[in-house]
């Protein structure tokens, strides 16, 4: 036992085992090796629980400050960043410049198979920058950071699944959550979750790594864009991938200490079910977002997302929301076809998946040299056209981002009040309906019933339909809402992946002065062009992507939502249909 | 000109060259023949406008404080009142006693064919009274107290009608206004409008003259009372009286200073239209209440009870509520039936109506005296029963009271929120659709517009959903309000009928006492309860009327109200429907 200091607040979730510390408190450390990233600890109450072990300064905790990646270059030649005064960190290019190998590639991702950590969690600053940012409402939300998974951690540890279940209200707070519109303010290259910022001191994550790489990598890996008849697509495949998330299973670990879920995916390719948990999408979703971010948006998984008071609310809710995740990643031919999307759906066994993660954590192709698999069918692009379109899919975004959280807001609204002051009215009035007719029972007249009866029966329709309002939100404006916040979440992404192309654009217009000054070749400028054509055309394949499932989308949410509104509408009518022809007047 | 000190505060009616003054303000008389109760004033900061002459402290006003009747007796002995020790005035007896004739009746009502005075707007205090007690909504509207209509005062002079149109929503004011309950709190006799007020000293209207009027007045009026299936009823006649309220005209008086309403009235028993002022009415109403008050709740007019803001909107509501009292009497057979409502409605000249008026003023069978018209032909009844019968009522009554108080709380926040933020919010909604269709349009994809047209279509449909919602109260509410309002105005009037019933009973109860003390001799006791009996027989009636009346009103407009309540969600629905039918997913 030995006493440690507490580095931050920590509100403890009940019912958790868990112990609520302040910064600057004073605990004493009795128990070190529970291990999951936690430690226990007494407070000078006397009270016992847990606290994450990065929320206390442990002396002598092992393997902490040790996880600092050691960079290794692969085998293509690093590009001399330096040349761009504008985005070079003045203090930062010996770092820049290590070679410690020949493929630069494997700087972004620290050895897994070294097993000295996870890689997001490696890092909180990150993770939290992350969180912040990829999510407008990770900032939002009371969720600690995810606690630092130690050397000694295992695989598949416990994750923080109860944890989120501190936030309240999906919806509510995306007004408030203003991450968004400063990620889009220009601060989009630290928002940024691409493994650039786990390489200490290169902290922008801009095109140039893409646009002046002297040797592009010679993958396997072909991404074609195809000139369709809205332009450029990507290359569908023939039958689309789908997955059934379901059967969520509560779990436990340490001793029942941390409970998790672990979810049923069934693929329709196979139609053979595979086991994840809450940690594993968040694996995909840094895979993805390592991977693709920088020409593809990657939502971010629903973590924080949450409404549901109840455990069960809570899972069914995650459930749903992971579901419509796996569902949008399904209908990316690109996302669907990676090999790590369908390790994650198609793995056989443990050993089988955690070989596969270990090659996709190994994987190079991320970034911004996604852009290097990309082979567009189609001539190059005019600089002029390219920025262009850049201007118009930006303007576009923010529009519909716009447009999207007046919805959001405006349903929000209408929940409240669906679900709040209106049914209570109706009550109100189905309840005045009866007692005026109980106080008429009570006349004594005869051939009062005639009255009274139908009276009755009129005040109870009302509490019927003030049941009904209640209820209806659940019914139709959920999915609404569920699928514009869908889309809010894919919006924000794309200011990052919108920013990655106007870096690029901004880099192609100094090339003259670039070659001016000789820093680069002509030859380099015309590499520049031409790369920079590659990644309008994925942009564009993207947003005609985005296009297509939006049109379908929005008509698809629209129907339902208006054929749930009809039949709401319809039953109310019938229902007083019914307590009208009870009414009698001779 | 002169000085005058102001004696009540008096707000000015905007646009009627009207003006305001406070308590204890000296203003300057610049005009004291304006006519018609007022006099033109001009205050300390100059300005000149009309106040009401009982407003003011004018010493050399003609007519002021020479307006006491002068008591005459008629052909009845009155009965010696001051053997109810609980109910004589102590200092009063003078008054009481004093003969001036043989008629005791004439003194509820001073001559008027002398010209000095209309009788109900003579006494401003019991103006007053009648209004904040008959009338619930009276004491909370700012309309001032009818002005003192001075010797020289036309007959058929101005009305303060648009003075009314201060009062602002008739149903909000319904809970505040606790004069109601105030009344039932055993004020009734203070409250009761009837002409006893008028004869100073005599402030109670007790059943007493009536219990022991030594000789009954034998005049030509018969009521008798029927033992129906539902009990003791009225002679109903065969066919129904109505009338239709109609066709309201302005006129101008005073060079166009004053301006009135004049209503058209036509009954289906003649089928010619009579035009009557919001003033004759009125005069109608009080010639009823002074007549049948003590037996039949004669509810208020809808003087106070005004809605709307503009000119025609509060026209039209005042029309409205003048039929639906006029239907309401028509209705009643004892007040259809009675000489000074026919008088009313089917008077053929001026003279006739002039000739009508003094003779319905002039009528002595008023106050409690009206139940010695009454003939039940049915055997007396015990006193327990009456006893009985009275609570059961008086129970009832206020039961419904309460129960109708509740229905227009609740109609009443049901209609805000309805004309509020309901369609506020339903229009925010599809504005925020057709937004986001907006922002669709500008997206520049292909077949985009299948999508955008069918979603700007659904938002315009929420946006005339908001107007349908607005709108609906006016269709449906209004009815139930208006209605439930109407009840609550006729049950406000119970209190004081069954008061003067109770009062009644105490006194039977105090018989053997009286007896004992040979105040009264045996057959006195005698003829108190054969009396007694006859004004159950007429409560019973009564109620059963209110019933019967009850139960048509309530399932008339429990119909009218879900019928357009059915209307509506029908129509959304179908609006909605459509709405649905423009989506598509292929």
């Amino acid at each position: 036992e030995e006493s440690a200091q507490v580095l931050y607040d920590f509100s403890a979730e009940p019912g958790n085992n868990e112990l609520t510390v302040k910064e600057g408190e004073t605990v004493t450390i009795t128990n070190q090796s529970i291990g999951g990233g936690w430690i226990e600890a007494q407070n000078s109450r006397g009270e016992v629980g847990l606290v994450p072990e990065d929320y206390i300064e442990v002396p002598s905790f092992p393997g902490a400050g040790t996880t600092a990646p050691t960079p290794s270059f692969g085998n293509v030649a690093p590009p001399d960043l330096s040349i761009f005064d504008a985005y070079a960190p003045p203090a930062a290019p010996a770092q820049n410049q290590a070679s410690n190998g020949n493929d630069p590639w494997s700087v972004w991702n620290a050895d897994p198979s070294g097993g000295t950590n996870n890689n997001w969690a490696s890092n909180p600053e990150g993770t939290q920058t992350g969180k912040s940012a990829a999510d407008p409402w990770g900032s939002i939300s009371q969720g600690h950071p995810q606690a630092y998974q130690g050397p000694g951690a295992e695989d598949d540890e416990w994750d923080d699944e109860w944890d989120d279940m501190k936030s309240t209200g999906g919806y509510a707070e995306s007004e408030s959550g203003e991450s968004g519109a400063m990620q889009r303010g220009g601060a989009h290259a630290s928002s940024m979750k691409i493994s650039l910022n786990k390489f200490p001191g290169f902290s922008k994550s801009g095109p140039e790594l893409y646009l002046l790489c002297k040797q592009l990598p010679k993958g396997k890996e072909k991404l074609p864009i195809y000139l369709g008849e809205v332009g450029p697509v990507w290359s569908y495949p023939e039958s689309q991938l789908d997955c059934v998330v379901a059967d969520p299973k509560k779990g436990s670990k340490m001793y029942g200490l941390k409970s998790y879920i672990e979810y049923q995916i069934t693929p329709n390719t196979t139609n053979r079910p595979v086991n994840h948990r809450y940690k594993h999408f968040d694996w995909l979703y840094e895979r993805l977002l390592d991977k693709f971010g920088s020409a593809i948006p990657i939502p971010s998984l629903p973590d924080k997302q949450v409404t549901g008071r109840f455990e069960e609310e809570f899972i069914k809710m995650r459930m749903e929301r992971l579901q419509g995740w796996m569902t949008r990643m399904c209908r990316h031919p690109v996302v669907s076809g990676s090999e790590v999307f369908q390790i994650f759906l198609t793995y056989k066994d443990e050993k089988d998946w955690k070989t596969g993660k270990r090659k996709a954590e190994k994987d190079e192709t991320v970034g911004v040299m996604i852009f290097s698999t990309i082979e567009p069918e189609a001539p190059d692009l005019d600089p002029v056209e390219v920025e262009q379109k850049c201007e118009q899919f930006s303007k576009f975004t923010k529009a519909m981002d716009d447009g999207v959280k007046e919805i959001l807001t405006v349903g929000q609204e209408h929940w409240k009040r669906c679900t709040g002051p209106l049914p209570k009215e109706y009550q109100r009035i189905g309840k005045a309906f009866q007692n005026l007719s109980s106080v008429f029972t009570s006349s004594g007249y005869q051939g009062e019933s005639t009255l009274t009866d139908a009276m009755t029966a009129a005040g109870k329709t009302y509490e019927e339909i003030a049941q009904m309002v209640a209820e209806q939100p659940k019914k139709d404006l959920h999915f609404l809402m569920e699928t514009n916040n869908e889309y809010k979440g894919l919006l924000g992404c794309f200011p990052d992946t919108i920013g990655v192309h106007k870096a690029a654009i901004d880099k192609v217009k100094e090339a003259d002065k670039l070659v001016a000054t000789s820093k680069i070749t002509p030859q380099d400028k015309g590499t520049m062009a031409k790369r920079v054509s590659t990644m309008s055309y994925t942009l564009q394949a993207e947003m005609n992507h985005f296009h297509s499932n939006r049109i379908y989308d929005y008509n698809r949410v629209m129907q339902l939502y208006l054929e749930e509104q009809v039949k709401f509408y319809e039953t109310i009518a019938e229902k007083l249909r019914q307590a009208h022809s009870q009414f009698t007047t001779m």
